[in-house]
């Protein structure tokens, strides 16, 4: 039997954005304006690692993972993608998928290092509003993209 | 015709440990005191994103993947894995797999992230001692490991 702690904000969530799901996954779009478009797949199932998901369902991930980074390429066209799935602070299985451009505040490294403050390279209001649009348009078709994945 | 850009480091490189390696993918022991037993799984074509590599090489890698993490946890027992694959400096298709502990000097956050610097948590040297001797033992276990995966 998986324990399913009532603590665990992902097995409990108060308020999320949620773009698709069904019995095994679910994605989720998270607001944040410095990496538009930013979402997260995360195991309906209390697991930590991706290893102690059935293979089955380890398959199924890993395509939803390429079809989700391919939906984004098309869509908001970011100058690199990451994919991660860290966990330390909830460990309960959910995979980052972050579109990054080269002026974002902390290319060329993590989201989750220092950022850069240099504002003179930083983006244009006018090329945030386009990425804006674009990670609109993403979003909206993640429930497609996730429902062709078998 | 993929390039293969003479400035890679990952395309041409200096110095690393590999551990084992075939036409597709090979992987390398990172030495870093802090996260013994850190691996990369690295593309051996130059490509930037996974949705780059033709499906059966995205399959492949992902079980590849999967099994390395599976003999991290049997052999080091670490309190978390963390699989990334970023790619913002060198963009070339590789995947970080690192074992955390709670008592690393960035726990709970990425090891991209300002250290913590808490000397009173830190691990004792006999249990440095104990992880740094389960890392030769993972290291040693990779080529077969890898050789399993079809």
């Amino acid at each position: 039997m998986i324990q399913t702690p009532a603590s665990c904000p992902l097995c409990t969530p108060t308020s999320e954005k949620v773009l698709w799901s069904d019995d095994q996954f679910r994605v989720i779009g998270v607001t944040d304006p410095q990496c538009p478009g930013f979402v997260r797949l995360i195991s309906q199932v209390h697991i930590a690692e991706v290893s102690d998901l059935p293979a089955s369902a380890q398959t199924r991930m890993f395509s939803l993972l390429v079809a989700i980074e391919s939906a984004m390429r098309q869509t908001l066209h970011p100058d690199k993608i990451n994919l991660a799935s860290l966990g330390n602070q909830v460990p309960h299985l959910h995979w980052h998928i972050i579109p990054r451009w080269k002026d974002d505040p902390f290319f060329p490294d993590s989201i989750w290092s220092a950022p850069k403050q240099r504002p003179d390279t930083l983006s244009s209001a006018a090329s945030q509003a386009a990425r804006t649009a674009h990670a609109e348009t993403f979003w909206k078709a993640i429930p497609a993209v996730c429902a062709a994945v078998r």
